[in-house]
């Protein structure tokens, strides 16, 4: 979106059948609805129906609030397994941002934000290491320290920290919760909590090389692409739904050390551009797969 | 299109305004209309619609006929701007290709014809040289040599020429006619015979190098990416419509010779992939502007 | 090479130690020869050393098998682990080309030789199915149906059809036996046979989707990019030294059947690519990775 | 470079003739010279040589200077028409960095020198505009303001400013000035001053939409991909010698602002690969051309 004019988002996924669109456009023509984006997506293996719209709020004689209102009826016409949800763009969105050590894809979210192009509240980072505080303050966000215990030593100290950390995202009611190359894998239950709005980027071209090092993976199977990946964090390591990818070109003269420099461009525009659409409810996921009407 | 199942592809293109899906989709429920594939796009600063619909011949009462006249109703109540078309992919679509002396476009085009990936009949070859004789009709294919004055001799011989060239390929009322490395400028009178089909492949990324030698100017400019470009044929040279562009990378290691090898990996793909496009009438142009609803 | 004047070409891997280039330089300029192209590489994990050199051959006072007698001594003194070999540009490399029935890879790599991009004498084809006969005919070269036995039927069969292509691959004395696509799994006799120069193309970014139907996997795991792998062929399956890797975007339009068009032009860009340099000697392999000098 | 080990690196560029790699490679071997990294290269066209070698400082008996001395020999050996330096990895680069407004490419190699990836001493940077102020000092660097008059009003002016701006440059002897997005057409005597060290952004893949406003002559000409270019500054506009480019696909959804958001992805990186080429002295001129040894 490069104007920054107020709209209603539509999503809504429902089994597939004659008439949908029909019925959707024909009660927002009703209304003098100005649909200034569309798309719809039919996948034909599930017989699952897909569509994002864009709606202009000032061409609606109502708010959010009736539109949702309004919008159930039609949805409930569409049978009992229609999933759909209306957001506002004028309403910010909020996002936490979970780090470790490595700054690049922080230091990107925050320039994109800083200068205007990334539109949202970024209410908090929370790292379990103290190395990222400062460039987080001269931002001027909220940095929070929770240390993690080292390997092998207090079980219990981890899941106190988890918990610490569950408390502050919480408390944002966050849009989005970012891995930005958080170093710790998160407990089955906050997958759970966060289901659908927690975003992870792997440093690999998934399915390849899940887990730890994957660099150091990629250059042992001398592989000659490397890759990152953004996707929703389910209980299953590196296995959520893929919201995007991308690779760059490597090879023998690259060292593990030089395909972990390379691919750091790579990590930060493939969250950066995951982060965009999902906040912008560009992202639909249907079982472990995601539609993306980017 | 991954099935052989028979649709009817609608494409329309109108001013922007309120209802126009809602018109369109109301339409094509009333009969039972199955929308197996849907795409929408408005020009923010032509205000201009777009909409290319496929929609399963079987599951319409009537057909592609009947289909045209109705639909005509639908578009003339959209405006008297409105410009759209019906096509029925149960129709096999006719090209006609012209060539020189290189090779690789068609190879190219043949294997993919011959192996079934393009479903499209080829209802000639007409080279300036008669080098690719032996591939074309070992395809199984007409070739035909249309030979040109060389530079600066018997100017009248090129008009003759292009005169046999136009009847050949008017004779097969092609749905394209693809320049596949075709080295002749078409006079003006052929591009605006064939506006809107005649596809050319230029080898550079357009707008740069246009004219002759693109891969020399290329590496005598220095640049790490070459490029093709697929675009439709207009009286000014190489500034039609662009279809499709790829580029490819090189380096200080190679030569213009190398170039024009590299390029031609991108030459070929660039093309087949805008004549597909073009005759699944995925392309809308507008102005000199295209959209391809891939 | 974009020139068709002769060269030798010299390759060559040992322990890394100081003085090497110094050696072989010293060596080739003592008697004139003039280095068209050097690369050089150490790998510092293994400390292994690695060079490519072409010489001009009419720069040379002596022939190809004398400048490999006078540099077997520049080798062995640089230790008995030496690892080198000198080829000869003039002698045509000889290919031989195993498929089953898609044709896109043959098609292409036949394309190429027609046009003289690829300087090699491709000396047969054979096909577990007939269906690719008429093509390699009409580029007049013999082609071999081998049929092999289905699924479950009669192993012996298929070790008689082994034996059968080992029979006349190996009358041809092939530099590169090329995998094009072939859908059999070579028996653990034959990669040893055909070491390090038997190479496959696999339909997907290797290490993902080893095995069968990788496009399908790939559908399932909703990956945002397919590619293919160019690699030598070792007794495991999928895992041998990868050659030449690459990619194309695919999105949630794409069906698994659209996924495996798209892939198409990638397998046999990536197939050419690796072939080109396999016989041009621009690959070096050192365990189970290589060093590509392109 | 991914170890901090000191190292000497060698860029030599003269008329190529047999025996320069042994000349070389001779004179460090009779020290003990250990060659971590070698990459030769001639041009055909102009037949013009090009090494880059780096040693590891610890390998010779001598230091950069006595080192220099030496080598003077050598390289006078190779004719008169040698241009060769030798530098010191263990010597601080230094960086002066222009900006106007739009803070993408600053913010970029801000974070990169800030986490450590760009080993480079950012002396300070200089704004017409003071939107970057506060990033910059918050990094713990000078910035400097230096308003240019508006169009039109007041020449003498901008004279005075770029003085200036002179000034601050050439206090800090810096080995890259690095225009990230900087509106201000350099004057002739500046591209002179700083010939082969003043790198600049386009936002462009150059040498197509030279000048202002790129991404909208883009759009307009319907392009399927945008680009960027990283070259050295000469008096020619957007006319030096290229480093890198890179490109991004865009499509027929893409307003002209899109493309501007969407470009400033491949901008960043093409920018700071360009810059560290340059400062590990990877970039060899020759003509309007670079050689490029990464």
């Amino acid at each position: 979106m490069s104007s920054a004019e107020r709209r209603y988002v539509i999503t809504l996924g429902c089994p597939d059948r004659s008439g949908i669109v029909a019925k959707i456009s024909t009660f927002l023509a009703e209304f003098g609805g100005w649909i200034v984006e569309a798309a719809y997506h039919t996948d034909r293996d599930t017989n699952w129906f897909f569509t994002r719209q864009e709606v202009r709020a000032d061409s609606l004689p109502f708010d959010a609030a009736e539109l949702r209102s309004r919008f159930a009826t039609v949805a409930a016409e569409l049978g009992s397994r229609t999933d759909w949800r209306v957001s506002d763009t004028g309403v910010p969105r909020r996002v936490v941002i979970l780090v470790s050590k490595a700054g690049h894809c922080l230091y990107d979210l925050l320039g994109r934000v800083a200068s205007g192009e990334l539109d949202v509240d970024v209410r908090a980072v929370i790292g379990n290491h103290a190395d990222l505080a400062g460039i987080t303050r001269a931002h001027g966000i909220p940095f929070h320290h929770v240390p993690f215990p080292g390997p092998g030593e207090n079980p219990e100290g981890k899941d106190a920290a988890f918990n610490q950390i569950r408390q502050i995202v919480d408390s944002h009611h966050p849009d989005a919760v970012v891995l930005a190359r958080f170093m710790q894998v998160l407990p089955p239950e906050l997958c759970a909590a966060w289901a659908g709005k927690a975003l992870n980027i792997h440093h690999s071209f998934l399915p390849s090389f899940i887990g730890a090092r994957p660099y150091h993976q990629a250059y042992t199977r001398g592989v000659k692409l490397v890759g990152a990946t953004c996707h929703y964090v389910t209980a299953e390591l590196d296995a959520g739904p893929i919201v995007e990818q991308d690779v760059i070109r490597v090879d023998h003269t690259d060292s593990s050390a030089d395909m972990v420099r390379k691919g750091r461009d790579i990590e930060k525009v493939v969250l950066a551009r995951g982060l965009r659409w999902h906040i912008e409810d560009r992202v639909l996921v249907h079982g472990n797969r995601t539609v993306v009407f980017h």
